[in-house]
């Protein structure tokens, strides 16, 4: 047992406040991580203000962690002290079924959230990356390539992998029209990794404030979609597009702009549903799915395929003490394109 | 140019009546089908009362077409005049781009529907088959296979098609859970196609008033809908299921009984759209998917396949004059299961 320092939300409707917590003793096959920087996700948002009702207090937020290796168990193999380490959105699951096999553990029952949880234990409560240290499983703990930049690779562990899964899931890839909704902390990653991947990526954001920046990413087109002859110019346009949106719209007009064929992949959560026509299904067997982050194995392949491709987060590295301000600047759309706190002023 | 009789609904507010118009001169491609007998869809009565606001009036519904050839043009191949021959939901395509190589020519625009459209002329209208006669191109006419019930065999070109198309595209067979939502003129099809396709089929009906139907024609589970522990018995259970239901109701719960990767395919159109929740989507990978009707290669494959299967609808003969009553009767799901009109009461 060691007492680790972080930043908790006691109350749904309260700021982030400085908090002291313990973290559990780590076992023969955990790893404890220095933590250096953690990345800020609009689900942290959600979370610390129980948007999605199921919030427990108090809550230490941050599933994009990034850190070095501290202490190893005696039975860990893959990683030594000093070694970079990562832990994203899930500290353990079922390893009982086959699906750990099929490296789909994500989806199933018994996934521990690396905050807002409790351990397998039952009792012991999971805080995440907001904090000056981890006790990580070492399966559930991912090695980070040497050669990217070390605060800009927090936010693979979410937004990268993120899109990195429905993008391979549904094949972007060379002649693959892929269009990217929103602009933020997710969708500059699917830019990124989407071109990387040699799809022919399109920005869909409200606006064009943000155009000179997609292009520079990757993106081939940039439109606005408070622009309505963006929805008649694009119809039948895209194998496939996700929508990295986390609030509330329309989803009918984009189902518009796919191929016979195509198909729509929701990675971010809105509060409230969205009102779907049968007809946008109908009219094209046309497809609304939803992808949720990534298997560990996955997970490791993307960092993997971003240490090959230079892909790391455009990030604005913030003190510990600007993350309530951080919070109402990522609702405003008002940051490029993800805050990573550094662990240093914790 | 011919006289044809008919019902037509004249104004969305209007019952039926008898209707008499001129049907266009055949030409070389052209065959001339005496009609037998024409199914009841829930969709005539959708657009006989203007629900998808793009009704054409007169209008005479009817795209479950069967009858006996009575006439062929000079360039006619594939029929001789005394064959059975079939006609479903649309008489012409776009034939310039690569769709209809593909077979995928109903997804496309330049599609012309069997009634409440316009020839590829675009002056003359289309009148379905609630009448005695239409000419049709002979590459929209489908063969009917003798070893079946003749009146029976009209609903499949509507109700057999939308249920055999999106089957067979999502690979519905052997070893897989399939689903139909709702137990009436579409469902009761799915339930004999999906079973003779090999799939472990379950019906979803609002109650158990037809479970007995439903197990006989092929079924192995049968629950009701409006008991909610169904949904929790089923939850994570199905690969597939397919939703015929033409009223809005609430998806979320039946995309909550999809396995991990599995689709739900809504081939029932409602006038109102269904709110879904990302959620539903992104816990489990899931679909929500659209699917209409088939290609004329596939709907031929489908008629070859229920001759060999001998399959059918169930259906209850009426006169023409009893039309109007039996659409209220399908709008109260009084119907066992799909009505066909005797064309000689015309």
């Amino acid at each position: 047992m060691a007492f680790a320092k972080g930043y908790a939300a006691t109350d749904a409707s309260k700021p982030l406040e400085p908090f002291t917590f313990e973290r559990r003793a780590p076992n023969e096959d955990d790893i404890v991580i220095d933590i250096k920087y953690s990345g800020i996700c609009h689900s942290d948002i959600h979370q610390a203000r129980n948007e999605w009702g199921n919030s427990k207090f108090p809550m230490v937020p941050g599933h994009e962690i990034v850190g070095i290796v501290s202490a190893v168990g005696s039975g860990v193999t893959k990683f030594k002290v000093g070694d970079k380490a990562g832990v994203g959105c899930f500290v353990n699951s079922c390893t009982t079924c086959a699906t750990r096999d099929l490296d789909l553990e994500h989806y199933m029952p018994g996934l521990v959230q690396t905050y807002n949880d409790v351990e397998a234990d039952g009792t012991t409560p999971t805080y995440g990356g907001y904090s000056d240290s981890i006790v990580v499983k070492e399966g559930y703990a991912l090695s980070i390539p040497d050669t990217l930049d070390f605060a800009a690779t927090a936010p693979l562990l979410c937004a990268g992998i993120t899109l990195y899964s429905p993008l391979m899931h549904w094949k972007a890839g060379p002649g693959k029209k892929v269009a990217i909704v929103g602009m933020g902390g997710l969708g500059h990653m699917g830019v990124k990794i989407g071109a990387a991947l040699g799809a022919e990526i399109t920005v869909l954001s409200q606006s064009l404030s943000k155009k000179e920046d997609g292009l520079k990413l990757g993106a081939t087109h940039y439109y606005a979609t408070n622009d309505p002859t963006t929805f008649e110019t694009l119809a039948g346009t895209f194998d496939l597009i996700i929508s990295t949106v986390g609030v509330t719209m329309d989803l009918n007009p984009y189902l518009s702009l796919l191929k016979l064929d195509g198909s729509m992949v929701v990675v971010g959560v809105p509060e409230k549903p969205s009102p779907i026509h049968a007809f946008s299904l109908i009219g094209g067997r046309r497809s609304l799915s939803g992808s949720m982050i990534g298997s560990i194995k996955e997970t490791q392949e993307m960092l993997d395929f971003c240490g090959k491709h230079g892909i790391v987060s455009e990030i604005e590295l913030i003190r510990m003490d600007q993350v309530n301000e951080a919070y109402e600047r990522v609702l405003k759309s008002d940051v490029r394109y993800r805050f990573v706190i550094d662990a240093a002023t914790i």
